[in-house]
């Protein structure tokens, strides 16, 4: 019998990341699953255990407890059980949740970092984010607006970490667990509207889902992946140009002007973070590309930190303001 | 007295956008301001004028009756009278909107050819697109999911269209109409939810708001400046790969591979495109790249209008699959 649709998905999705190029310095090395005992986690660990097996490499799970919810030890337990069962080696790791830029950064941060530190050195950490997260993260990024790093989604590929399911829908997920005889778990907070995310799926996607026809999720999650690679590309491309304009810690305006103008905020942007202005936006970047693009004589922009952009003999420099500068 | 904030608003945007170096070839010539009696447009028209009285030139007015509701001919001839108050000169355009693609394109495109061929030669012609509607054009392309492009939204300079209030918002377009004494009309479309573009801004766009935070529509149209550039930037050097890498109609693709991903499915767009094929998605794009760079001897896909793709001797050609291709 062929296995469950659902089922196949999932195994080819895993199948398809392990073989990609970029994933091609960790093969032959043990895989990791972090797992949460949700459905996209559990989904993932049979997936990665039933590729492992065909490949003879090994999968250890980890499973996070952030001790945020009661009975949240059970949970890990029973998860790494579930994982056990699936084949693979299993262990929790309890974390301490910080406080500093609210609850969700706070977890994130904590997962990250325990899963990072606590990982095989040279094995690759799968992520079990669906479509549906990727979806998601970019209407959450649509809120910043600082352009296309913003909203260009999740790596399916950022070592250590690696998500093969950025394609595949939560759905399926869920019904390849109910397929393999797994039970997940339904965390709470999943559907608590105190979380933005929690509100963007529940609210805001069916929404837009209804009034477009259909298709959103996966819009967002194709032009979350076209654009990321857009900026990967510009990025390396200001690099250049940065590399050839900038002379000692200083910016040449006038060769500067002659590239795109995506190239020159760039380029603007990096070089203003390196000499340690702390937060750059759009309007300063725009302000301090007039200085190369519009030049009229005009005066540079205030910028944050107590600086100063100056053009003298068609270089750009930043100085200290040497006053507090205007409330900007 | 000062003018009123509102007022100021307009005045200023419409003066920057006149004084900006996109604007500068048309510098001198007549203006044409687009008008429906709406009051984006009215208050355009109002800054129009009162920019053009400092400059000493001309301001058209031409408004368009698509003829599509009752009494549009009214509408049409107020709007006109309301033109002729502001000191512009005004004639109403009678438009016959055909029925392919939705009424709303239809309307749209027949709009766009009116203005084109009444306007002065030589003029740029103002149009009373808001922050609002950027922010709304945006969310219409994330349902189409192609990429930078879906989602750049409204250019402000497109010779010789012109629109100097993408960075205001509609209210304050109604503020400066309210101050000036203007009686702008009410759409009846407008809030007629038949219309998806109606949809986002009464349903979509005040969810995201309160959702997110606030910010949101502003959030959208600097993403949607900064993709078009990132874009625009693309293109260029997409050019500048593809005259290097294309010889008799045909791709060099191990000279190809050297470049990022986005110049390489940038390239093998147009080339196609060149080429004959008709429509090109996103897949056909991968899979037409994957020839390029994950080269394994393998078979070309299939392409739309029966071509089909292939590697040979390190190059690439499209070629008649001389049989009904596979449906994709």
């Amino acid at each position: 019998m062929p296995p469950d649709p659902a089922v196949s998905a999932v195994r080819t999705a895993v199948r398809r990341l392990l073989g990609s190029a970029a994933a091609a310095p960790f093969r032959g090395e043990p895989l990791v699953v972090a797992c949460s005992g949700g459905a996209d986690s559990l989904a993932l660990a049979a997936a990665a255990s039933h590729a492992a097996r065909h490949g003879g490499i090994a999968v250890h799970g980890l499973v996070v407890d952030h001790g945020l919810q009661a009975g949240s030890a059970d949970v890990a337990v029973r998860a790494a059980e579930q994982l056990r069962e699936l084949g693979c080696s299993a262990r929790v790791i309890k974390v301490e949740v910080g406080t500093g830029g609210g609850v969700e950064a706070a977890a994130r941060h904590a997962r990250y970092t325990a899963l990072r530190d606590e990982r095989p050195p040279g094995s690759l950490v799968l992520l079990g984010h669906t479509l549906d997260d990727q979806a998601e993260t970019v209407l959450l990024g649509l809120g910043r607006g600082s352009g296309a790093r913003s909203i260009s989604g999740m790596r399916a590929v950022d070592p250590p970490w690696a998500r093969p399911f950025l394609g595949i829908r939560r759905a399926t997920t869920e019904a390849a667990c109910a397929a393999l005889g797994l039970e997940p778990w339904q965390d709470p907070h999943n559907s608590d509207s105190r979380f933005t995310r929690v509100r963007l799926r529940t609210e805001v996607l069916p929404l837009l889902e209804d009034v477009l026809q259909g298709g959103v999720r996966e819009a967002l999650a194709r032009t979350a992946r076209q654009l990321r690679e857009d900026a990967d590309a510009l990025d390396v491309m200001a690099a250049e140009v940065q590399s050839r304009v900038e002379v000692r810690g200083a910016l040449d305006a006038v060769a500067l002007k002659e590239v795109p103008g995506a190239l020159r905020r760039r380029v603007l942007r990096s070089w203003l973070l390196e000499r340690g202005i702390p937060e750059i936006t759009d309007e300063h970047l725009r302000a301090a590309d007039s200085l190369v693009a519009e030049w009229r004589g005009q005066g540079g922009p205030a910028l944050p930190g107590d600086f100063v952009l100056r053009r003298a003999h068609g270089t750009l420099l930043v100085e200290a303001a040497g006053r507090k500068p205007p409330n900007v």
